[in-house]
Formats: C-alpha cells, structure tokens, sequence
C-alpha cells in the first residue's frame, strides 16, 4: 500500500502495485535523472551531472501539491518539476537537465515506469492466485457438485473443474500482462514534436541509451501520439479484471448461507492490538462477509469504465492532443492500482478458501437425481422404445418435481411406473447407476487435468 | 483546491469542489454527529449527547490513512470511524454513537453532502461560465464569422450566435444540476437491511430529524438499493460536461493559429513570486496554450467512462451489494470533482475570451463567396429560368475555386458571364448585395437575442 | 417488435419500442413532410405541397438498402432520401421539399419522434411493471423473510419492503422518462448552419410551426451542437435500466433453487401450434428458467457502455461535427430499444412473479435467530448490565454457529446460560419473543405504506 | 456490405466485415453442421450424417425473423434453431443434431467464426491503410511542415515523419488483431455445464475434430465462463480504432480550409447512374467534406462503449451467466462491424490523401521563425553569454509577435538589435540558416527510414 495513504485504500488499494502521485512524481524523476544520465553516456552532459541529478532526483525533496498547484499554468506540473529540479544540482547539471525533452516525454515515460512495477505486482499475485486455484483443482478434482446455469441447477459438475476454469482464466491473463511486460513498455522520447531537433543527429542516440537505463524499449519511433501502448495496458487489465471477478462473482454466490459450498478464511488478519475478524460484524455473531471477494468486485466493477477512458482519449490531435492525452494520467493510474488490488484480494481469497464437499453433495442430492432424467431415457429406450422411454422418465420427472422427491423413489416406488421398468428389463441397481452423478461427469477430470498441466507450463 | 493537493491537481481539481478523501471522511463525521443529535431530539439520546459527538465529529481528530487501511476488515471504513469516534466523547454519547444506523447508511448520506457541496460549486462556476457567454452573445450579437460542418467552411454565421449557443447549453445544463441538487439528495437511513428495526417506530421519526439536520431530503423510503440518485448525479454532471466539452472543443479550434478567431487571456494568473504566464513556453515564445479549454478536455473526457461505471454499478443485489457499491465510491468522487474543475476552468476561459472579429472578417473573405452562391442563383432565376441560373452559377462557382479568385470577381469580369448577367437585368449591386454575408444571416440575431432572454430567466 | 425481425429481438426487442432501420426512415420523411406543411402555412409553399408530400411521405416508398449505400457519398441518408422525395411528388411540391433544412435538422428530429414513441412505450411498460411491483408489495406487506446483505443473510425484512424498494425506483424513473418526454423532446431546424439563413426572417415562425406539427417543444434556439437533449435521454434511460436491473437481479438470486422464494410464471407465452413452455428446457425437466429476469439483465447490461458513447460524442465542433454526431444514432436507437425491452420484459417478470411465503419463511427460520441477537443483548442489560449481557450472547451465539441449532435453544437448553438468564429475571417466553423475526421489522410497514401512497400518486 | 444493407450501412459497415443477422445464422449453422461431421468422424453418428445436415445447413432455408421470434421462450435463438435444422435433414441425422452441445456451445463457437471473418477484413484493411501511409511517409520524408502541440503551431517536422508514425501505429495495431487471429479464436465445446457429460470419455476427442473441421484452436477446457477470449478481441478492435481515430482526427485538422494541408480525393466513387461526388454538397460548391475521415470517427467513437460492455460483461456466473452472456452478442458484433467499417475508410481514406506541400510551407512561413528562436539563442549564447543571448532573443521574438514580422527581419532590421548581432560575430547567414527549418528537423528523417524498415518487415 502506498505511503499517502487514503481512506478506502484498503479496499482499493492492496497489493505492491503503487501508482500513487508520490510514485508519479518518483517516476518523473527517475526519467529526468535517466535522461540525464544517457546524455553524459552520449558525450553530451558533463561528467557527473548524471549522478548529481539522479542523486537529486528523489521525490522527499519536493513539495508535490506546489507542483500540483503549478501544474495548472501549463496544463501539466513537469516545467515546475523541471524548474525546481534545476535549482536543486549543481550548475554544470543544471543546463543539461530536461536537455532534449518535452513534458510529455517525462509524463509518458513515467506512466510506463509505474506500469511495469503495478504490472508486475499485478502479475504476481495472480500468479498467486492460479498456484492456489490449481491447488483446489487439484485437491478437489473429484468432489462432485451441481453445476449451474442462468442460476439454476442444472447439471453435475465437479468443484475441481469449476476451479480449473479459474485457473486458466488466470493463467491467460497472467500471459497477457506478461506478453505486454516483455515487449511493450517502452520509453517516450521525441521532444516537442517528436523530432528529438534540439539533439540533431544525436537523438536516436540518446533514445536508446535512455531505454537501456530505465531497462525499457525503445520503440521503432517515438509514440506520443500514437496511444496503442496504453489501450493494449488498458486491454491487458481489462483481461485480468475479467478472470479475477468472474471468480469473486462464483465465490460470492457458492459462499450464500443458502448454498454454502465455500467459504473465505476468517482467520490470518488481525488489526493492530485489536481483535477484527476480517468479514466479521459487531452487531451481527452469524455474519461472515466474504470481504475479499467483496473487494474483488468493488475494484473489477470499475474497470470498464476506466478502459473505456483510455481507449477514447487515444484519438489524440497532431503531435500533442490537446486534453485527451491529459485525460490519460489518472485513469491509467486508477486502473493499474485496482488491477492491482484486485489481483492481490483474488490471491487471498482463493489461498483462504474453504471448501464444504459435504455441502456439494447435499445441494447436489436435493436435485432428486432430475439432472440425470435423460441418462435414465437412455437406459430405458432399448427396451421401450425411444419415445416411449421419453414420456415415461418426463411423466416421472413431473410427479417428481410435484411430489419435492427423488426421481429415483418415484421411478422405483410408483408401481405403474415399476412395473414398465421391470418390463423393459431394467434393474433398480441400472437405474441408482444411471442416476449418480459422479457417473455422469465426462471429460471433468481430463479439463482439470489439462488445466494443470498447461499450468505447470506456465 | 482540496488541502490534500494532489500531482494533477492544478488540471484536475480547480474549483471549490472537494472531494478529497478528507472531504469523505468530514462528511461521514458530520453525519454520524447529525444522527446523534436526531437521536437526541428524538428522546432517543442523553442531553448533549449531540453536541459532544458534534464537538467530536471533525476530521482532524482522526488518523485517516489508519481509518483506510481498517477498511479492509469489513470493505468499508466506517466501522472503523465508529469505534474510534465511539472513544474520543463522553461515555453516554458513546453508546449513541451510530445508533440504528449500518456503515451504508454513513457514506451513502456522506455521498449526498458531497455532492451538494460539489454541485453547488460546479453550478456557481456553470453560471459564471454562461455569464461570460452571454456578455460574448451581447457583444458580438452581429459579429459576422464563417460558420464551419464537418471542420469545413459553410456558411455565415455570427459569433454572436456561437456563443449564444454555448449560453443556452450551460444554462440548461446548470438547470440540470439545480434540478437535482433541490429535490434529490436526500439522506440514507435505513439500518442494516432498509427496515430500521432498532429504532422500532421511532425509524422514521428520526429519519426525518436526521434530514433536517442535514439540510437533505427526505426519501420515500431508504433507498440503499435504489441508485437512481447516483445515476442522476453522473447524468447531471455528463450534461455539465457536455456543454463545457463542447465549448472548450470549439474555443481549442478556433484559437488554432492558422484559425485565429479567439484567444484566450494569458494574464491574471502568476505563480507565487514568479512570473510564469499561463499558457506560455519558455522554449517557445510564439506559444500561447489555451490552457483553460485544454484542462477543460482533459477533465469533460474522463467523465464517460465514469458514468458508465455509476450506471453498471446500479445493479446491485438485495440489501446491500457485494462490490457494485463499493465501486460507486470514487467514481462519484472524481466525476463531481472533475465536473466542478472543467466548470471553473469553464468560467476562467470564458471569462478572458478574446475575439478577434477582424480575424473573423478576413476568413470568412477568403471564401470569396461561395458560401452565398445559392443566394446568386434566387437572384439570377427570375431572369434566366432555375435551371439556367443554376447552371450559370455553378460553372462560376467552378471557376471562382479553381482560380482562387472570388466569386463576385468571376460573374462581373468574365465577359460571357457578365454578359448574361446584363441580360437578366442584373446590376452589380445587386450581385454585390446577394454576396454580402451580413446579409444572409437569417434567424442568428433573434436567436442570440433568445438565448439572453432565456438566459436572464434562469 | 418491429416488422424487421432480427435474430436476436426476441430478447432485445421485446415490447413497443420501434427505432429499427424502417422506424428511423418514416421519422425522417414524417420530419419532411411536416416542414412542407409548416412552409405551406407559413405561405412559403404552395396550396397542397403539404398534403401532396404528406401522402409520398411513407416508408414503403423508399428503398431503403440503397439510401443506406447512398449515405456513404455524404455521410448520411439524408440527400439521398431528399432526392428520392422530390421525384416522387408532383414538381411544384419538389421544389419546397427539405427547403431551409440541412440534414441534422431531419435526423435530429427524427431521432425525437424515435425517442418520443420509444420512450412512451418503455413508460407504459415501467408503469405496468410498477403496478405489479405494488401488489407485491401490498400483498406482501407482512410477508417476513430474511434480509442479505453482501449477499449474506443480515437480518429480517418484509418482502413487501423488498417490493416497495422495487416500486419507488420504478416511479422515480418513471419520472424521469415522463419529464424528459414533457419537456426535452424539441425539434431542431436551424438550417445549414443554425441561422435558418435561406428563409430570411421567417425562419422562426417556420420553426415554430414545425415543433407544432410534429408535437414537440421549439427549444431556445436550434441544439444542432448542443447535445444535452441525447445525454439526458441517454440519463433517464440508464435511470430506468438501473431500476429494472436491480429487479431483474434480485429476482435471479431470490429464484434460485437453493433459496427458492421467488420464481417466473411459467405459463401465458406459447410458441405457435407448439408447446414451449418459457424457461423450460427439453433436456431437463426440472430446469426452470427466469427467463425474463436475464432478458431484463441481457439488455440492462447493455446501456452503460452506450450512455457512455452518447456522453463522449457530446463534444462536437463548430456548427457540426466531424464524427460525433454520426456516432449518436445507432447508439441512440440501441439504447432507446434496449430500454423498452428491459421494461417491456420487467412488467412480465413482475406482473408473474410467484412468491413462496413458505421457502421465505423457512429460510428465515435456518438462520437459527442469530440475526436478533442483539435484541437479547437489549433484553438482558438491564439485569446483567451491558457488558455482561453481550458477552453472554456472543458466547451462546458461538455456540449456536458451532452446533448448527438455534440460538433459543442454546440460550434455554444450556444449563449454565439459562441459569443466568433466570437470574436476570428473562423468562423464556421473553426470550422467544425477542427471537421474534415479525418482532424486529421496524418500519418496514410503514416504509411499504409510503411507497404504496406515493405510487397511488403517480 | 451485407445483404441486410440497413440505413446507415453507407458509414458504419463498409469494408468486408460481416456481422449481420445473417451472418450469424450462418455461422450458428456453419458450427452445427461442423459439429455433426466432427461425431461422424468420431463414430458417433451415422455414416452421411455430416454431408446430410451440412447441406441442410444454410442461412436461406431458415425463417430467421420467426427464430428471433423464438428467442424469447429460452432467452436465444438456438433451440428453435435446432428444432427447425433436425425437421429437414433425414432422421438419421436428426437424432444426433447438437448431440453433446448446449445453446452456448453454438453462439459462442459462432461468435469465433464472426470474429475470424471480421478480424481477417478488418486486418486487410489495416494493411491496407498501412501501405497508404507508407507510401505517403516515402514520399514526403523530406516534405517540411509545422508540428502542432495542443492544436498550437510549435516546432517543424515533416509530413512524412506524421505519415511514419501512422504507419507504425497501422502496423502495431494489425499485429494485434493478427495475434488474436493465430491464437485466441478457438471452438467453444462443453455440453450443457462444461462437462460434455453425453459424450462420456468421447468428449476431448469430439472437440478437437470440432476444432479442426472448423479451423478453430482448441481451448484448454471450455471456455464458456472464461471470457478472456472476446475481452481480448475487444481489446484489439479498440487498439485498430485508436490507431484509426487518430488519422482521422488528424485528416480533419489539416484538412480544413484555414489550414489546407491536405485533403481527400474527390474522384473515385460514384453513385449508380449519377453524378454524386462523395464529400460534394449540392448547395454548396465550394464544400468538400473529408467523408471518409468523418465516418472513420464515427465508427471508432462508438468503440469504447462498447468495449466496456464487453469488459463488464465479462463477470458471468457459474457455468452460464443470466444476462451478462446474452450482454456480449450484439455489441461484439457491432464492435467488430465499426472496426472493419473505420479500417475500410481508412484504407480508402489513405489511398486518396492528397498533400498540399506548398501549403505546408506556406503555413510554415507564416510562424515567422518564432518556432527557431531557441536555436538563435544558442548561436548567439558563444558570443554575448547565455542569459544576454536568451534575453535579446526573447525581445526580438516579443517584437516579432506583436508586429507581427518574422524574427528574422526583427533581428536584422532592428539596429540596436543587429548591432549587437554583429558585436556577436554573428552574420545575417548565420541567424538565416539557423531559422531554416529544414535544418531543425533532428531525427526525423530517421524516424521514417526506421517506421518504414519496420513495415518492410511486417
């Protein structure tokens, strides 16, 4: 969690990922001190103005809300960064800071430093959370349950396929955010229009030792007007945000007193010298808030949105847009921090979760068996015929669903019904066969199975 | 500007909007201060019980980043706000300390009282905005410009009606949020499910205490699960947005330098002790930003994404939501803040327009013409038929663009031209007449001169 | 559902809604005809031009794919269906046909008349819904059942308290519909530029006349590029859909098989000559659908992302834009049918809506008293004082959680507990009645009677 | 365009992309009829069975209005799809149509084959547009003009240096929907929960010759609740648009009257039997809209809206969501329609740029030198010291803005000005060439080789 601390950062704003305007302003710094840096590489600043002004270079000399205040006469606060980084080094240094550079070099150059670090938080704890999926696939690879549909039961499933599903959702969009770490961050450098003029021929130069210093690419030509970078980050998140509340969405629905299949860990969080349980109420002993899924949602919920912002403002005028490119700053920021956030709440609350397979199997029971009704057509249409096997299990399914009992007591027990059974040849044992669920799982533990292994690859 | 300034807040946060994290969390404060005090009022709290917790109930006497960080036991930090202002008063005021009330009931009304507090600023700027425009519409009533579809010349228009357009756009977006801020704020109260059941008959009795305190109306019931007010809050700022958007869109392209039309004022604003002119480049001279309507677009594009995410958080289930609530939190917060800092930058631009009316002249000159072409073909049809007029004109038309000479020039020195137009009986004053554009403005005074009227209603 | 069927209409498409391609055609050519009779009463057209192109003035007179081919030349259908006009009545009446329009002024206004009919039948559908909503709520005022919260169980409510919510969110957005068709549907005509240049001074009386023919409002003066007219359609469209979707939502989950206290009418609809049951499925004759619920969720979930489209495009330059105008009307008519068919869907669901006062009750009896426990920490302070009597409940609640029984019988059954309840003089029948759940409801009664009164007064 | 050419299709589906209602029977169809020769391949349905129901399989034989119809007993069209598909194709067949398939299985497999067919035009059109630009990049790599920062003149660049960095964003995009194309379209095959439990152990095997019959990838495990897969194909129509808009928005700009810069061709496109130039206006001669730019933006301003649908919807319940799924269908479609239509404007866009280099001079001339000034300082700084340099420039430029004369001729022709040039050493040529923007354009010229090397290699 960020230093500047705010008042709903623990929902929003768990995990390493920092993009807080202190980390904004750190990051601007790091690319004037690079900058600089670079240039003296390239001959053209004074031995040690790289290391004055990286030493410099440290957001605790700065007052942030004056540059904040500043920011408001050129529309964003690098010329007062600048200015007040100037005064700070030594003379020599001094004339070479910002050499070459326009504001948005340093903003957009910053942006793709805090995206790597939020980025690789990110991808950490859903790195997290997959090794914790894949060990509930796993351990649960058999464990029978109703799966749903449109949220009605339908058919069985295993809680080890449903928790394969999780796990290669997130093992995709970990790929995705690493596919986006590997190759497209890269440094923005091109000057006041992109030309790099005031470094004549020296500018591709510069660009890349400037890349080789902030360990970033260097891109076929500077992209300050071309927005693709920050809607494939936006993208990347965006994917990420899908895999991690789909899964808080299922947690939040199985964790329903009324359904009670999982459970979030109570336990392992304390407040200082205090006694809250995490998902606990005062007022309320029976309650047990799954809190972590809770914040998943809260913070996938305004990813959308934030993602449409980015991919709009990417229709940007001539070489600088004129608000759209400034319509960038916050956004990013927020959604690399509720990525983030989301990403570390999903790794503990999977890590956390409790699994009640008694439950499973008690929901799964309550369906009567109705799920099956057409493997028990199956049985029955060698002896009665395809048709009238269909109206005879339909028949049986209806007195079932009337009666609140099993299809298996109504088949067994209704002695019209019993005596058909009988004719076509059909033993009870045949029909409680047909009737279990866990035979009737197909390809469940192969796809887990397949989930793990491609997890393993990962 | 908040006390807490933020890195952007120069762009971001102009205006007296606040609602920065310490605007929250006094918000919350105020109403858990107004709750005991409606309490008490009721016969339901000890005497002075309301003003020790109101005495209590100010932001500084609490740790917010500590109150944030709690946040993450329960989702939310009221919770937390609730034990600590719980130990900071008297123990009778203590234990009356959030009587009845959930932690919804807490942000949702502390939601309201920001919005007020924001609205109310953003329409104070909206309206200082639209006087602005209307001096722009008095003055440059018959101020005769190019009008321009599709960034294409068209035909003539006036400033006037230009900036008659954008008056009437904020005044119709200030009615708007005077709209909402007059009948739909209204606080929460409902307990932890909506039925107030501590408070047993009393709940409503105390509801509509509370509201009073709080200067918010009173709903019909609580409407915890009903966001329609946070959607019309995010609607009200989306039309505020809308006509500062477009004004600042219009002023950015009419302040191009190839344009030249408007400008905005660089001076009235210094930095303290410095002599930074807005707008201005110390590496460039020639430049003058239009920085007001490029904050203006910085902050009217982030304003559509928020809103959608408003909009899909109102599906929010039974009670109280798991996450779609959390997630109205701030996006709230940053739309009316980012409302409020476009209408103060909104009011700053408009206020230091500069027309340039002689610049107007002179671009709507180098169309030669055309733009009235039709009005020579009324003129030539009595005379020549409608189709031969149209077919003289359109060849001279034709001419006119490809010689880049004026049209006018064309009819009366091209003697096969000139000659016919002779034998239509048309002199070249008449020509001269129909090629006036102040001439061919139709409805633009009247409507300019609607658009004040309707201006001085509001 | 419109004459053109799509594959899809069937969910999003449902009730009276028209803005399909065909609607949007006859809303231009209706917009055309009545300028012709405005001009003709204006005296600026001659006798019968109004009649004349009144009666060619039908949709089955286009072809309406090859208007669709033609928009590519200009941008828009609107020349093309000009000239497809003008050749079809007799010549007097061409020449009058589109004079003074450009072509916003035909699609903007048509896109009212869409938005009028599409907003009258989605009110008609949101105030049938709100009948239903309101016997729910009458006929369930005393209705106990569980509240939840974070998708928990929280404490008790009254289903008639779940449906009084559901009925004030549907009046007030009802409201918000009705306000917008009573006052913000205008017509636009401004001509090429807004001046309305080529009828001198009459351009007004004409508009006028216009907005009489049609029944819309004369707005101050034309809204070419003031689009707050789209964002607040777009505003009280999203209010409606935020409305219907928490319905729909609670619907889902309240209909689900473990918690079964709501379900859809599975009867009314059959296909032709068939006997498809809505919500069944062939295979699974237990599977019963709410249908209409994720009908409702299919469109609702829809209208976020396109009011944000309609929002974004609000920025428009100069006297026409360049792109944002034309991004409106499909958004615009999706959003207007998406909206209708939500409601359209929302007054089925509601109006069939099976409730099950039994499940209701029987969840609610599950909860084993726990979320009234605090009533007996309220029952035994007096006698234990505060501390002591919380400390007993928290204990007894533990106990309780842990076994699986009910609170009462742990409180009564454990020898140790029920002797220092006899010594706080707490019989058991004071027990049991603070375990009361029709006991601890508040003013859910009241609460359903408001809404009821207010609905009576919509 | 599609067979249902619709009203608007002229601006929102050109190009190859199709998504129509059509399209998707089709594609329903193409993967039922895939799916029956993929079970005959396994053995699991009779010899001929595939041949027979793929021959059945075509859009034509359907009433797909009556299908739409039907939707709304299951909430989609698919089991009346299969109901009318089993009635005319042999019974042998019949029996094992959709065998092992759920609804889902069907839309979400079709979706794939819209999306490989959309994405594979769109892609086509980017190349396209990318070699347009490349093409323009080559031939004006040298051509000098004004970079524009904040729709202000600032500093030269070229246009081909413009032209480099729409062609990498051309490039970069495409890559992008290339990578989708290789790697992320693959069959969706799970039965009615993800189990394919009516294909017992057969079920992995009949999902790869599902796959391959197709030419789909095959997934992991069923992707039906993992919506990775169309959040990343959103992702990609988003980053196509951004790299769109951005040319559009800039073609617009230069190409307005004032400006000149460039405009779009004229010639090209004429409507059946007429004379409609695109871009011309009748009533105006003079009038030459850039239509293909304009409609490029008012497809790619409709993009984010709905990527954020498709990113919120991405939130789906258990094994089959109730709503969210439904929320995906249409807005992919549209999504994938605006983006082929943008990239086919585009490309056409491109193809027909005319550059007016004269022009970029001539607006180039007009800044005066004021965008140089810098480089003069650094001429004079040897000479008079830098702070007496910067300062006598500043004053010369602050001459040259208000007179409203070139720098040069201020620096020259003021004598107190020139007599300090020559106490400098400095000479008229000197300040000439250090004013010649041509001689300040960095690496521009590089930028292109580079941006072109680039495309070589796509």
């Amino acid at each position: 969690m960020p230093e500047q601390a705010g008042l709903f950062d623990g929902v929003f704003a768990r995990g390493g990922a920092d993009t807080s305007d202190r980390a904004w302003l750190q990051a601007m710094l790091d690319t004037e001190a690079a900058l600089v840096r670079a240039l003296e590489k390239a001959g053209l600043a004074p031995a040690g103005a790289g290391a004055a002004v990286t030493a410099a270079a440290v957001a605790g000399n700065f007052d942030l809300a004056d540059l904040g205040r500043q920011a408001a006469f050129t529309g964003n606060p690098v010329p007062a960064l600048v200015r007040a980084l100037a005064t700070i080094v030594p003379e020599t240094a001094a004339g070479v800071v910002h050499h070459g550079a326009t504001s948005q070099d340093i903003i957009d150059t910053a942006a793709m430093l805090l995206a790597r670090q939020a980025l690789a938080a990110a991808a950490a704890d859903l790195a997290a959370a997959a090794d914790a999926a894949a060990r509930l696939a796993a351990a649960h690879r058999d464990t029978v349950m109703i799966g749903r549909t449109l949220l009605q039961q339908a058919v069985p499933v295993t809680f080890g396929l449903v928790a394969a599903g999780w796990l290669t959702a997130l093992d995709e969009a970990g790929a995705g955010l690493a596919r986006l770490t590997a190759g497209r961050l890269a440094v923005q450098f091109g000057g006041a229009a992109g030309t790099l003029a005031p470094l004549a021929a020296d500018g591709p130069r510069v660009a890349g030792l400037l890349a080789a210093e902030l360990g970033l690419a260097e891109p076929v030509l500077p992209w300050h007007t071309d927005r693709l970078r920050i809607v494939e980050i936006a993208g990347g998140c965006a994917g990420a945000a899908a895999a991690l509340g789909k899964i808080a969405r299922d947690v939040t629905l199985l964790a329903q007193n009324e359904v009670g299949e999982v459970g979030e860990a109570a336990a392992g969080e304390l407040e200082s010298g205090g006694s809250t349980r995490r998902g606990g109420s005062s007022a309320m002993p029976h309650k047990h808030n799954p809190v972590a899924a809770v914040s998943v949602l809260g913070c996938t919920r305004r990813v959308p949105g934030l993602v449409a912002i980015l991919a709009a403002a990417a229709e940007q005028e001539h070489q600088r847009a004129a608000g759209a490119w400034h319509a960038e700053w916050q956004p990013l920021a927020d959604l690399l921090q509720l990525t983030g956030s989301a990403a570390a709440w999903g790794a503990d609350m999977l890590a956390g979760l409790t699994v009640e397979a008694e439950q499973m199997r008690a929901n799964l029971a309550a369906t009567g068996g109705l799920p099956l009704a057409e493997r028990v057509t199956g049985l029955l249409a060698p002896g009665l015929g395809r048709i009238a096997a269909h109206d005879l299990v339909a028949q049986a399914s209806a007195q079932a669903v009337k009666a609140g009992v099993p299809l298996r007591d109504v088949l067994l027990d209704v002695p019209e019904l019993r005596s058909r059974l009988d004719a076509a040849g059909v033993t009870p044992e045949e029909i409680g066969a047909a009737l279990d669920p866990a035979a009737y799982l197909g390809a469940a533990g192969q796809f887990v199975d397949a989930a793990l292994a491609a997890h393993g690859r990962t």
